[in-house]
């Protein structure tokens, strides 16, 4: 017997239409480089994006065609989010920071029929445009960023193009399941693999990020992503925005710590999310410059765990909660939400910090389990590490046009996360590591997380990595890479060594040889740490 | 282009699933009428729960049957909410207030193959039992309400057959758009309607539930659902609470507003859930005792209207929030939620009110419109009164083997709700009236709403309803029923008349012969003022 309830798609045709209709006279405010802002409604939004869809379709963009957008966050990159998808065709974000031969490769693969991008990243298509040919057309958006001479070929002007279109357009019915944006994930070996959101799946997770225990997203929020809007959908913020009504706040071209903070007092930004590293330099910038941040209550988290130091400079310096989310590309990203529960209420600020150290219990709608090497599942004591599998409606079942992908998944449909983790009785996930940064010691494991946490809690200390490095004897060992917060004032080895015993074992603790002081940790290109650069380091 | 992520089945099962892993250790209280608790954690419930799905299939049921259930609201009515849709069988929620006309009409129409019954409300089986010769048989729930020897054949003991049961079930996979329950509304003319959810719909009703701008439910929360559970899915909170991992109680037998302050006060409710009436009660047995709520920060309001008095009451008096919310059964039954946004938080009490007083904005997911008689679009000014229509994916696209069903939706699958309401820019939608309640005098209308809110705000007014009456020059004029909160000292028609000048106009307001003083309003089966037996009063 079938339910009798309307065939509603989900898509994101819904999440604009709410947006202009019942919130459009909420605001989307872009900082400019000048240091003003660009502001308007969400009713002039929705016309704008009608006319972008029209654009679109006088290039030639067919429904299920990849238009690509090499951008910035800002309202521009906004109003691609929704005019691709809504007209039936795929957004498909490329992320500034790829290497060239990433870039063209990402580029060709999806086979993308135009790239919008903004003046100050031509250079970064200029480089690769001669390993594109299918690009029909690159379309410039000024973002006030320093701006070149660009040799792209097939040049059109965005705000031409749209002040020349009608702001009228009727949209398609769409099929929910039918592809709206892909991002593709760099992953550590081989090419890129690409992530295809259909719009079922960004509808849900919107919903998931509204949930008061997910993001907790009302109409009363103002909120910043620092996360870029090339990086994972920027967690879903551009589409939970126009469907809870939201102030939406975006940084702009080349934001800094600095930058950020002045946005967030003269936005007066309630939550903003981002990575740990930049987060930390915001701390360091409100030290160094006295201030404070009045309208601040969240900062969401994600992308790298938090350290447990960073979590309570925060809480007790500057009253702002540090929001721990664990997700990944694959997963839209939202994965998991690290919140207290009222029971917890009662316990001490200490036992309150070791559960927001964890990653949190899934968000409505995911879910997950541990396994071992053999499949088999393992039990969520809170001890046992095993990978981690996951399932839900915004979880891929593959790779775009790509075979190996069945190696990312279990025989039962869940996905392969690459995660070694706990779960506790609660549903509480910790990461323990990435399965390939486990470091394995005379027959035990050394998380490197966990490691790196602790050097991060010490006074004094800015970064810190840690790597497994080949050791006959044992091996592998662990190697700290370590960056003093104070370069007048440097750590010495023993200083992290005797820290560092009195919470691991001793043979657990890396060697005098084996702590090493850097300037900075390289970062990957959405800002996590690069271990693969530092372990090429050590071989080199 | 088809998007890549799972085809993940939105169904009961799976927040059955989250509620048993992820919050197995959060409890699920009962109020017994012996004034102790029955308490139990969700991983013990999950175990019933799949005992119980045992039980069904021993009993013959087949995925796709309809099964009954006559209950209050308690744990083994949830047991049966999550059952009986998770094996794949069509809860039908009877409402223990219909005739026995509507009742045995629902249960043949619905052709309940089996049927769960509260020990205290078997007499009403009893009396309709020879009119259901297709229900197979009788499971009988000992609620500890006043229990008489029960007639019924083919009578069955519900913990009896749980005890027999095997606690592990294997469940099926299901079709998301299968049938999950259904539930009859009994309407204005005709026979009662079946409504059937399917576990799609609940699942997405669910998420919206859990938004910060829904019920704005979290883990942290204690809700009690005065609404009983055979009425629109006790709006979706016994869903929610396991989908969120709130603390769910609930009020048992015959609830009183008595026993209702007595729940609040020992299980530290913070929310509730229930029609005006019962927190009218609520009101006047917390002065009568001198009692306070400290924990309670939110009463959920739908069903009808709250008058503005009581909202203030509770504000000033309680500092409790009146949160109101509008739907129907045909949608799930979540429509709009009235809560103010963060630009009139500046504004005076009483514009925030005249905000709150509205129905308020649609909840993520559901849309809504106005039109006239010929199916016009109407302006959203605040001002223009048409016929709501609404549309999303938890609204109703049919009632189950009615062929006049097409009567209440638009051509272009819009629901009619059959309210006559305003929209204004902001996207609130305030009921004006139901069409039919609206009086029409001298060719201009007149809202029976407006005017017992009126009436309602006056002081030593406990219920006031208004309806119209047939009138030789007027067409119309309206008529209103009071009912004196203090019986010792009676208002005069002439304070009412006085009163209602103060915001009417004279021709709106009834003439002395027309304010009549009667003990109480008559109220339907959900709670509601019952027009129609106040009309027939007016005829008789």
């Amino acid at each position: 017997m079938q339910g009798q309830m309307m065939d509603f798609s989900l898509d994101t045709q819904a999440i604009l239409r709410r947006g202009g209709q019942i919130f459009g006279n909420q605001e989307v405010v872009t900082r400019l480089t000048d240091g003003s802002y660009h502001r308007y409604t969400l009713r002039e939004f929705e016309r704008r994006v009608h006319r972008l869809i029209n654009v679109l379709r006088d290039l030639g963009i067919q429904p299920g065609d990849r238009v690509g957008t090499l951008c910035w966050n800002h309202y521009r990159h906004l109003e691609l989010y929704f005019a691709i998808s809504s007209m039936g065709a795929v957004l498909h974000t490329l992320n500034i920071r790829l290497s060239e031969e990433q870039l063209s490769y990402i580029i060709n693969h999806a086979d993308d029929q135009v790239i919008f991008v903004d003046t100050s990243l031509t250079s970064v298509l200029e480089a690769v445009e001669d390993e594109c040919p299918n690009v029909r057309n690159y379309v410039v958006l000024d973002d006030q960023g320093e701006t070149a001479e660009t040799s792209l070929s097939n040049q059109l002007d965005y705000e031409t193009l749209l002040a020349a279109a009608s702001d009228q357009a009727t949209l398609p019915d769409l099929d929910e399941n039918s592809a709206a944006a892909m991002c593709y994930t760099s992953g550590t070996t081989g090419n890129p693999k690409g992530v295809v959101y259909s719009h079922r799946s960004i509808y849900l997770h919107t919903m998931a990020v509204m949930t008061t225990d997910g993001y907790g997203l009302s109409q009363r929020e103002v909120v910043l992503p620092f996360v870029p809007m090339f990086h994972a959908n920027a967690w879903g913020l551009p589409y939970a925005a126009l469907f809870s009504g939201c102030r939406l706040v975006l940084p702009g071209a080349q934001p800094t710590a600095a930058i950020l903070a002045k946005i967030m007092i003269d936005q007066k930004v309630t939550t903003a999310a981002g990575v740990p590293a930049i987060w930390n330099m915001l701390y360091q910038h409100l030290k160094q410059e006295n201030l404070s941040l009045d309208t601040v209550e969240t900062l969401i988290v994600g992308g790298s765990a938090a350290p447990r130091a960073m979590i309570e400079k925060f809480d007790k310096e500057f009253n702002i909660t540090i929001l721990h989310l664990w997700g990944m590309t694959e997963m839209s990203p939202l994965g998991t939400v690290g919140r207290i529960r009222s029971h917890m209420e009662d316990w001490s600020y200490d036992e309150q910090l070791d559960i927001r150290m964890k990653q949190g219990v899934p968000a409505a709608g995911v879910e997950i389990r541990i396994q071992d090497d053999n499949g088999n599942l393992l039990p969520w004591d809170g001890k046992t590490i095993g990978e981690l599998t996951v399932r839900g409606p915004w979880v891929a079942s593959g790779y775009y046009n790509n075979p190996e992908a069945s190696k990312s998944f279990t025989e039962d449909g869940w996905f392969r996360t690459g995660d070694m983790v706990t779960i506790n009785e609660e549903g509480y996930m910790q990461i323990a590591d990435r399965s390939k940064d486990l470091i394995k010691s005379g027959g035990e494991w050394i998380s490197s997380v966990d490691m790196e946490n602790c050097i991060m809690a010490y006074n004094g200390v800015a970064e810190a990595a840690v790597v497994a490095r080949p050791d006959d004897k044992w091996d592998e060992r662990p190697v700290a890479f370590v960056v003093s917060a104070d370069s007048a004032n440097p750590l010495t080895e023993e200083q992290i060594r005797t820290h560092l015993l009195e919470t691991f074992a001793k043979w657990q603790v890396p060697g005098v040889e084996d702590v090493r002081f850097i300037d900075v940790v390289p970062k990957t290109s959405v800002g996590k740490f690069d271990k693969k650069v530092l372990r090429q380091r050590l071989e080199g």
